[in-house]
């Protein structure tokens, strides 16, 4: 059976049934209105964001499972949630879709998209079915919250400021560069390259951690690459930044991927995006402290690659002392 | 000039000043950072809903101009905020578009988008561009508020209220019917016809003060067409409705349009769609002092079209005493 048969109306109401009894508090009523209505709760702001994954942009369907395509698109938005320190806590789908698409293939979808945001505690609370002849898309917009005034934001980045960065970086673009071309790689090194980007890990808890710490300035998430994410947070925050080549903490197969292509291994850590994990920067010497826990906690690293500077450039550190004028240039998605 | 050529940072920041200045003081943080931050206002509750229109699904680019495909996105989105009660404050746009497409038409469609929006003090807070090599694609989601616990919404209505509709009905589907045959009509009538498909107009203010008169046990918006969109009512209400065939107000030149196609006029009333019109319930005589106020103010009529009944099922009453049983199957985006 496609979803054309099964109709819009019975796909709605088995979305609507999958999330009886699981909307927090601030969801006064979730599907099945012309919208949704929502209970701000006091001492809180809310943020919001939106991200779009397009059939043959993002993904391809012969590398993404159902499960994968629909967990992405919750994963790229959660991230951006993330990147201000705040907590999801509800999500609307627009998805647009052949009506060839099989019922299984939809349920499977689904799957991915509510059990990333389930254990986000991020249910889905409304959302557009179309169909799209061409291909899947998937329009997702989430909502969060934080502490009033406690959102962290782009631009209170000062010169001085440490940066850091969460897990490893490389590795979506390179296990990409995998489905692109075969490339001689240990198995187990390959499915971890992979996963990054069929399946990345949208940093929520993390990002709550570090800005209960009170020692964050501001953050962004690395959806674009380093260089370009980095590059709006030094334009917001109107300072440079200066990054250490060798303290850039690359994910294992990079180099080697990187090797195969004949590409700087660097470049994909700076340009290759879609590492979603966290930027930050911090007050000078404050979160040292805090990386034990949080490994313990998180099970991945937070590393101090460079420091923010005064003068408005971007500039790579390498080994040798020479330094580097990175372009800001971020991936262009009309350009990509 | 096209889009892929001006680049997506470009004309993320060009929408950006286009918004300066423009942001209510629900928003605390507009364009610009991973997310928008949203302030919420003491005693007030919030609303949320998304939609998307894909080209040659919803709108053909021969049939409406760059300015009417903006304008027509926003408008379909606030009518869903309309039909809640609610007052509209912010939108997110996510636009997939080709890079081809050239950047006076996308200035054009950021017009039309912006320019209702802003009538309706909605501006966009956030959004996101991707590339899209198929089609147009546009995905909207907006925000709205209203006082705590008075969103009106579709299970409230209860059997003896009166239904009421805004303005008139079929001209929508009329319109389109004009598009896609040469139907001879006198050209203000087409072109009036044409306009509720081209650029529709949401009730936002009408359905404010519909709200405000405290009468009101529920409310949808017309978009699936009476039939469809008053089933969803009375399936959410748990009750059935009795509609009046001759009250229904059929916009001038439907039954025209209807002769021609050698189709009933009601049913393009009935399952046409996308009249963007408001069906409200209402205890039993309470709105009718309003008329003539809602007249002056707005310049569109209230019209009562029937009863709620206990009875579980939609019925069509005609002139001669007959009743027919309407199926409450709407427009399925699938099958449409």
């Amino acid at each position: 059976m496609d979803i054309g048969g099964l109709g819009e109306f019975s796909l709605i109401a088995s979305i609507r049934r999958r999330m009886e009894g699981k909307y927090p508090p601030e969801v006064a009523l979730g599907i099945g209105d012309d919208c949704a209505v929502l209970q701000p709760q006091a001492g809180m702001e809310w943020v919001i964001t939106t991200d779009t994954q397009v059939e043959d942009v993002h993904f391809r369907r012969e590398w993404l499972t159902p499960y994968q395509i629909g967990w992405r698109a919750m994963a790229v938005n959660l991230s951006d949630i993330a990147a201000m320190g705040a907590q999801p806590f509800g999500a609307l789908a627009a998805l647009a879709l052949p009506a060839a698409i099989e019922a299984a293939f939809f349920d499977q979808l689904l799957d991915g998209l509510c059990d990333l945001g389930l254990r986000h505690q991020c249910p889905l609370v409304g959302g557009n079915l179309a169909r799209d002849p061409a291909h899947l898309s998937l329009t997702l917009t989430v909502l969060g919250h934080v502490p009033r005034s406690h959102s962290v934001r782009r631009g209170g980045a000062r010169a001085g400021d440490d940066i850091w960065v969460s897990g490893q970086l490389g590795g979506s673009a390179a296990g990409l560069r995998t489905f692109l071309q075969t490339i001689p790689l240990a198995d187990p090194v390959c499915t971890a390259l992979r996963r990054r980007y069929t399946q990345p890990q949208p940093r929520v808890r993390e990002a709550i951690f570090l800005r209960a710490s009170g020692c964050l300035t501001s953050m962004i998430d690395l959806s674009d690459g380093l260089a370009g994410d980095l590059g709006h947070l030094c334009e917001e925050s109107g300072v440079g930044a200066q990054i250490v080549a060798a303290a850039l903490p690359l994910q294992a197969g990079v180099r080697e991927v990187s090797a195969v292509l004949g590409e700087d291994p660097l470049e994909l850590a700076l340009r290759g995006g879609e590492d979603f994990e966290l930027c930050c920067t911090a007050r000078p010497g404050t979160l040292g402290s805090l990386l034990d826990g949080f490994r313990a906690q998180f099970g991945i690293d937070l590393t101090r690659i460079g420091s923010m500077t005064s003068e408005r450039s971007l500039q790579l550190v390498h080994a040798d002392g020479s330094q580097a004028l990175l372009s800001p240039q971020a991936f262009d998605h009309f350009h990509g």
